[in-house]
C-alpha cells in the first residue's frame, strides 16, 4: 500500500475520532472505499457544514447554528429556572422527560482535575453571569452522579451560594422499574437519605 | 438541540462508519465540535481526497492512486508467484514478514453466502484472468483460516485447477512463540497433519 498516500492520510485522520485506534481506522477506511463512497462524501460534507456553522448559544452555551438557540428563545419557558447539565445529550434526556419547562445551561464538559480540566475550561464564569442576571430564581444542578459530576455540582454550588438563588440537585434514588435486590448499595443508601 | 440541524446531520453521517451506533456517533460529533474542529476539517479533506483519488490497481485490484500500484510495477518482484489475500491489511501483513517477493492479488473481500456475497462480488473473474495470463506459475492461497476464507480458497482452487498452475495454501500450524498448552486443539491437529 506504499503508494496509496491518500489511504494512509485517511486512516490517520479517522483516528481523530474518540475511541478509534489504528485497526478500527483501517477497517473504517477500507469499508468506506470499498462499500460506501457516497457515505464518505456525505460525511465529509457534514463535517464541513458542522464545523463552519455550529457555534455556542450566547445564553446557554449549547451547540446552535443561531446566535441564541431555539430553547432559549422559546417564550413558553419558565425563565426563573435554570437547569445545569454537562452535555447536549444530557439536556436532551431531561427534555424527553417532559417534566421540565425551564431553561438550561450546558457546561459542555465537567471538572476533571486529573485531566487538567478546571473551572475556566468548562465556562463556569459564563454560567455564573447567566445565573445572576436577575431573571433566574432557581438553579437545578443536573450534572451526572459520577465523582466528576458531583465535584462539578459542588463547585457551582459554592460559587453561587449566598446570592439569593435557590440551589437544588436532582434527587438520587432507585431507578424506576428496578428491584432493590439488584440495585447497588450506594444508590439504596442515597435513596434512604433523600427519602420523601 | 432542535435547531442544530447540522449537528443531527453530522451524527447521522457518522453512522456510515462500521461499528458506530447512535451513541458513539453523538459522542464523536460532540468531541469533534467541542475539542477538535481542526481534526474534523482534516478528516473531511481526507475523505474527499480518498474517495476521488483512490481506485483499484488494474493488475492486483488493491487500492491505489495510480493505474497500476507500486508493488505490481516493482521490477525486482518474482512475477511467477501470485499470492491471493482478502484485504490490503492482509497483504501488508505478508509484506512485513519480508519472506515473500512475488506479486499479489487482493480480493477486497471474501465469499460469504450468508451475506449474499458470491464469486462475482469479490472479482474472481479478474483473479482468474490474472492468474492465467501466462506469467504466473504458482498461486498461493493466503485467504484467512476462517470458514469464509477457507471457502473462498476452495472456490479459487476449483476455478484454477487443471490449468497448469501450482496451487498452494499457507501452512496451518502453531503460532511462533506459543506454548502448546494454550493453543486450541484444532490448530494442533492441523499442525500435526501439515507437519514437515
Ligand atoms: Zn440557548
Ligand atoms: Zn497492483
Amino acid at each position: 500500500m506504499s503508494d496509496t498516500n491518500a489511504l494512509e492520510v485517511l486512516i490517520q485522520s479517522l483516528r481523530c475520532l474518540p475511541g478509534v485506534g489504528v485497526k478500527s481506522a483501517q477497517r473504517m477506511a477500507f469499508h468506506l472505499l470499498q462499500h460506501n463512497r457516497a457515505g464518505a462524501e456525505t460525511l465529509a460534507r457534514a463535517l464541513n457544514e458542522a464545523t463552519h456553522s455550529i457555534q455556542h448559544c450566547a445564553l446557554c452555551h449549547t451547540f446552535t447554528q443561531a446566535e441564541v438557540c431555539a430553547t432559549c428563545l422559546d417564550e413558553r419557558r419558565d425563565t426563573s429556572k435554570l437547569c445545569v447539565v454537562e452535555t447536549p445529550a444530557d439536556q436532551s434526556a431531561v427534555e424527553r422527560t417532559g417534566a421540565y419547562k425551564g431553561l438550561y445551561f450546558v457546561l459542555m464538559g465537567k471538572l476533571s482535575p486529573l485531566d487538567g480540566i478546571g473551572p475556566k475550561d468548562i465556562g463556569l464564569k459564563k454560567l455564573f453571569d447567566r445565573a445572576l442576571d436577575g431573571t433566574v430564581h432557581e438553579v437545578i444542578l443536573a450534572t451526572n452522579f459520577t465523582a466528576e459530576g458531583e465535584a462539578t455540582a459542588h463547585v457551582i454550588a459554592e460559587g453561587l451560594k449566598g446570592r439569593g438563588l435557590q440551589l437544588t440537585r436532582l434527587a438520587r434514588g432507585v431507578p424506576v422499574g428496578s428491584e432493590l435486590e439488584y440495585v447497588d448499595l450506594g444508590t439504596i443508601a442515597h435513596a434512604l437519605v433523600d427519602r420523601r
